[in-house]
């Protein structure tokens, strides 16, 4: 490609709203311009290593037996009726009427297009497992588009969709897919955390983000310093300590306490005694309408994910109103552990770790002390519902828990027979009877995997592209003034393609070496291959990867051999 | 890929509404399935055949300097405004509404998009000419969807834009783009008539239509039988005969003629003379409201096409109505060809191939006589707007048109100023003056290019795909029954995989050679190998082409020599 033609050139500026640096990198040197908030072209640039990106995906997955396939864009909307996720998809959904007013989701995922063709052919054991994926348009209307490549509305997903008989079946599958993600990511150069996360309304264990560590991302998760342990908050886990384990069980007692004595913060100042001693009460309502109680530790505080899991809250919780605690006939502050009618009460396991707690069952001159749970009340659902905090002790019992942010590049999880099940897609089984085909699902964002790798590669003069997605190999530049000079670079060029190397070629006349060097740098291909008088005079070029700061002559004798070996 | 597990399988039925040859092979050969009507997944065989498709068009399009780049899927409705294109597409456009009520045009084309990311840009003429394309997925609301590939809602399409200073370069790069398509038709195997062909609105001579003779085709043209002119009836020319040249000029006269005179047929019976020494009026009204009445030789049609170019309706002609007539003063049949006021005579060139026509003034109970064009009326307009029938001698005036009927597989049209005007797109050229720039717009439908492949190449047994498309090269078949033969075709997959030769390997136990060989025909390799008892004793393999009819027999270790040497 000559680089005189190519549209756009770089620029001096990137656009005020770029708030990182990838943003702003891959809009100075020409890959990618907005059109409206979070919709974005991909300039000549830009597609080749978009396109670079979704090669070495497709090899990856067509290596573990994956099939590439394609589904309509647009999706009718009676798919995602039948699945009950025109209005819960976790993302909001866009729909577009037709002139004869069918109505089509723009979709988001494709899991009920997938289902759709799957159940509308005749499949057999002896078909299955099979693994369908696209790489394929994908539309999110949120509410703010932020972030550049990382947070938009429209994007290319690889979306992978995996059909089992069993659940066992399904794990062979799923451990598959995680290693070829590693290898995926690896390839590209980017370390990936695996970060077990929260699978919504379809449960399971099998939930898991593939998070590259930066201070950009918006993806917050724990996990021990070796990597051994890593989860979303959400769901993070943590060993719970004893707190007094040598303290003796006292008798159950209400205490006179002073009026002022409100809060969590008074409780330690009048007790002289840590958070941990005391319990508190957390009211949510679930949205049909059910009043949950989750009680917990005093220093530990409700993770509201874990909560709705353990009441099977599947549109999710929210804070209880006044009205709510009015009805139960309490109010802020005064919510007791025990004997509130009408509502659920969650325990959570850090209840187990305190003999003697202070609380429970607080009035306003009185509460309660020695309060031990399992003797002086139990609660209906027992679970993990506390959030783990940075510093707790992680679930092997040994480390620390740190907090890491990173950026999501791809996650995998369960569907189970979820999908199936909704819309009865079966399979005819060994043993001649129909049966529910098992399901996972697993997704790639390509845009925000390509500005990822720009947030990881860069410096203060521009882009550098890991090889195996540069745009092109080789930025050829001569140097201006010298019609010989040009001639030179002209005949290199040809000869570079001729051997198949992708080539960007400066060829532009009335411009600066200096202006050249640093369009080289910004655009920040691996390799620079300089020709002016000195390289031809000695019949040789110069030389310089993208990340060295010295050159090196290369007689073009030897630039075939040289190829070879490091393109 | 292991057929195995291959989605879906061949099915041994069609859907009914195929009704076509390619619909009803790449249906039932598991290449592509209906999601709702004129909206197709393409399966993971079809899905194969359609990205070498797509890369044999990229290589020819990189190949002149075009620049493949992509753009949102979803345009801003106020660029589709700008240009007045939101109601005059050409299609009906798809609309959708985000969350905050912004709207959305789901593109057909994309010359807005293209235009609006150039004008944003700053562009010398020392970064010119540039062409850039994409494939992506473009969106047409037809009332009616039918024809599988051949005519849908959803495809993808290679949609190009040129940027030139000028309209001489734009020229050049119009025959640039001519013979890439004649190309990439080429490489495909298909056969193409360049067509010339209606530009609308735009108008301008550069206008043609790359299209495969084909029965199912929607596109009419005429053409000469060397091919050396064709077009569409729309705008087909042909040579205008004199029809009396030795007749001597007689003079006009009034003359009597009985009432049950009305039509052209009565004319004829009546003066036993041929439709063409009669005159014609047709009258039409333009969406502005202008009425036209073409003035035309009796023998011949008024094409509407023409004769909206004549008077520059942008919008179109619609017929005249009777309360259209009646505000001329007249009524159906007795339309005069001189006289009327508030409206526009268009006379067709045909007015001066006849000597002392028959009517043109008609009244209850007489006709003119002996009218001659230029001495008793002209008309206000003069322009060719007679259509084109078969039969018609040619432009050239050696050959007589024949009638065609194709598949529009591509397309390229100037734009010229059209939209850089609208939209205000400019560049500085060399004397630091601003211009607009001079555009050109080329496509092709790769769906459509995947379905006219299969109408050309099938036989009774099924597909038949020229190697540079073939979703894989071999299908490799293993005869049913010996563990020790399905050893040998396992390890000749394994051997061919890893000389980079794309295998189908029908691997399924229990399935009869019939069964594979008839499946291996539908589907339509180039190549079937085929593994059996005997060719396993012989240390071979029995390859047998898909169009031929006998076998050979390869010994293995001359298969690589092979290979290289067929595939």
């Amino acid at each position: 490609m000559r680089y005189s033609t190519l549209f756009p050139k770089t620029l001096r500026d990137s656009p005020s709203e770029a708030n990182n640096i990838s943003t702003k990198l891959l809009y100075q040197a020409g890959f990618i311009r907005e059109s409206t908030a979070g919709r974005y072209y991909f300039l000549p640039l830009g597609l080749r290593v978009h396109h670079k990106i979704i090669q070495l995906m497709r090899e990856e997955m067509n290596r573990t037996g994956a099939q590439e396939m394609v589904t309509p864009i647009l999706h009718p909307l009676e798919l995602w009726q039948e699945t009950n996720r025109t209005n819960s998809a976790g993302f909001e959904l866009m729909q577009v009427k037709d002139r004869r007013s069918a109505k089509f989701a723009l979709g988001g995922t494709a899991e009920e297009m997938f289902v759709d063709l799957v159940r509308r052919n005749p499949v057999s054991y002896r078909d299955m497992p099979f693994n369908l994926y696209q790489f394929s348009p994908k539309f999110r209307d949120e509410m703010r588009a932020r972030g550049g490549l990382l947070r938009v509305r429209e994007f290319t997903m690889k979306d992978a969709y995996s059909f089992d008989r069993t659940e066992e079946d399904f794990k062979v599958e799923y451990l598959k897919m995680w290693n070829t993600y590693k290898k995926i990511f690896d390839r590209l150069g980017l370390p990936t955390v695996v970060v077990e996360s929260d699978n919504g309304y379809i449960g399971g264990e099998y939930c898991h983000e593939f998070v590259v560590e930066s201070e950009v991302g918006e993806s917050r998760f724990l996990m021990t310093p070796d990597g051994s342990y890593a989860a979303h908050e959400d769901v993070a886990k943590f060993t719970h300590e004893m707190v007094n384990p040598d303290d003796k069980v006292e008798d159950f007692k209400i205490i006179d306490q002073p009026k002022w004595v409100q809060t969590m913060e008074h409780n330690e100042k009048h007790y002289k005694l840590p958070a941990k001693r005391f319990l508190k009460n957390v009211v949510y309502k679930t949205t049909d309408g059910r009043i949950i109680i989750g009680t917990i530790r005093g220093d530990l505080e409700v993770n509201p994910t874990k909560l709705a899991h353990a009441v099977n809250a599947v549109g999710g919780l929210e804070p209880a109103t006044d009205e709510d605690l009015a009805k139960l006939g309490t109010k802020s502050g005064y919510v007791h552990c025990w004997g509130h009618k009408g509502c659920t009460y969650v325990g959570d396991l850090s209840l187990k770790t305190v003999r003697n707690f202070i609380g429970g069952q607080k009035e306003d001159l009185t509460d309660s002390f020695n309060v031990n749970y399992g003797r002086d009340f139990t609660c209906e659902v027992e679970a993990d519902i506390a959030m783990a905090q940075p510093g707790m002790l992680a679930p092997n019992g040994k480390d620390c828990l740190v907090e890491k942010r990173g950026i999501e590049v791809g996650n995998i999880f369960q569907l189970g027979y979820h999908y199936s099940k909704l819309m009865d897609a079966n399979f005819v089984d060994e043993d001649g009877t129909r049966k529910l085909f098992y399901m996972g699902c697993y997704g790639i964002g390509v845009g925000r995997t390509l500005a990822t790798i720009v947030e990881k590669f860069n410096d203060d003069k521009g882009l550098i592209w890991p090889r195996e997605v540069a745009p092109f190999q080789v930025h050829l530049v001569v140097l201006p003034g010298d019609p010989a000079v040009k001639e030179a670079a002209n005949a290199l060029y040809k000869t570079l393609l001729e051997q198949d190397i992708e080539v960007l070629y400066d060829d532009r006349d009335g411009v600066s070496a200096g202006v050249k060097f640093a369009d080289a740098d910004l655009i920040g291909l691996p390799w620079r291959f300089l020709i002016g008088k000195k390289t031809v005079a000695s019949e040789s070029v110069e030389i310089k990867a993208r990340t060295a700061k010295e050159t090196e002559l290369v007689k073009l004798t030897d630039l075939s051999a040289w190829c070879a070996k490091n393109i």
